[in-house]
């Protein structure tokens, strides 16, 4: 994989159910993208891929999101050495989501920069509560400040 | 719950180690959602949500989106009869993406409107295939043909 461009969209069916891969990125060059961890299913983080991103997720199998807020290529882990190691990659019915389950490295294992293992480490504590409260459901796994420099 | 409208965003220390929901719905009011298999941890799509049908979702425990092609309230399975029973609302550290836990009901037990299970039922069968093949994981649950009318 050396392209940082896909196939052209083409029919509905052949989107929906065909057999190539044909990722539609939307008006600003992204494309959602789920990360699951392979061996438990828990899902580990949200990002954006573009088009040079997935190709080089798909050539160096480490994953390789968008960074929106950075407006530059981002290689999960560089910093913090939490590299994602790409096992599979799926896509939905109409191809534009994409799906990673990954092997999350790294001295912590963590994905989510505040240290956690996922960034979703809150869930509404009761859905019924109109206060919104939410409750931790895990344990920090690193200090962020002691992992990322001060830029 | 009855308000559409939740909490305004305060501060990054809050939103992100903070103890109360406080979505960010994008500037076009909407906010990513992915849904998971409550048992399995399988993803079963992704899909939006506005303030509406978060708060609708919340109060009738039926996972209700937005639908952008239709621009419309979704509940999910309401022609289907796939309803997603919502268990379990997390969402990630900058609040920006939902991550719904459902029970899949319906004759089908399908989330897909193609008759499968999960919209991902297609992975790449080769991450280093540069055709880009992709290679069907699961088979079909219902025939769209019988369970959708055409309009």
């Amino acid at each position: 994989m050396s392209a940082t461009t896909f196939p052209p969209r083409t029919t509905s069916a052949e989107i929906e159910l065909g057999k190539t891969l044909q990722p539609k990125f939307g008006s600003d060059g992204l494309i959602p993208c789920i990360t699951q961890d392979v061996a438990t299913s828990q899902v580990l983080m949200f990002a954006f891929m573009n088009a040079e991103s997935l190709a080089k997720t798909l050539s160096t199998k480490k994953a390789t999101y968008w960074s929106r807020s950075r407006n530059k290529l981002w290689v999960k882990g560089e910093e913090s050495g939490n590299v994602q190691l790409v096992r599979e990659l799926r896509t939905d019915c109409d191809q534009d989501v994409l799906l990673l389950k990954v092997e999350q490295t790294g001295a912590a294992n963590a994905s989510c920069h505040n240290g956690y293992k996922s960034c979703f480490y809150r869930k509404l504590a009761d859905l019924d509560d109109a206060a919104l409260k939410l409750q931790f459901t895990a344990e920090r796994l690193f200090d962020p400040a002691t992992v990322y420099k001060k830029k």
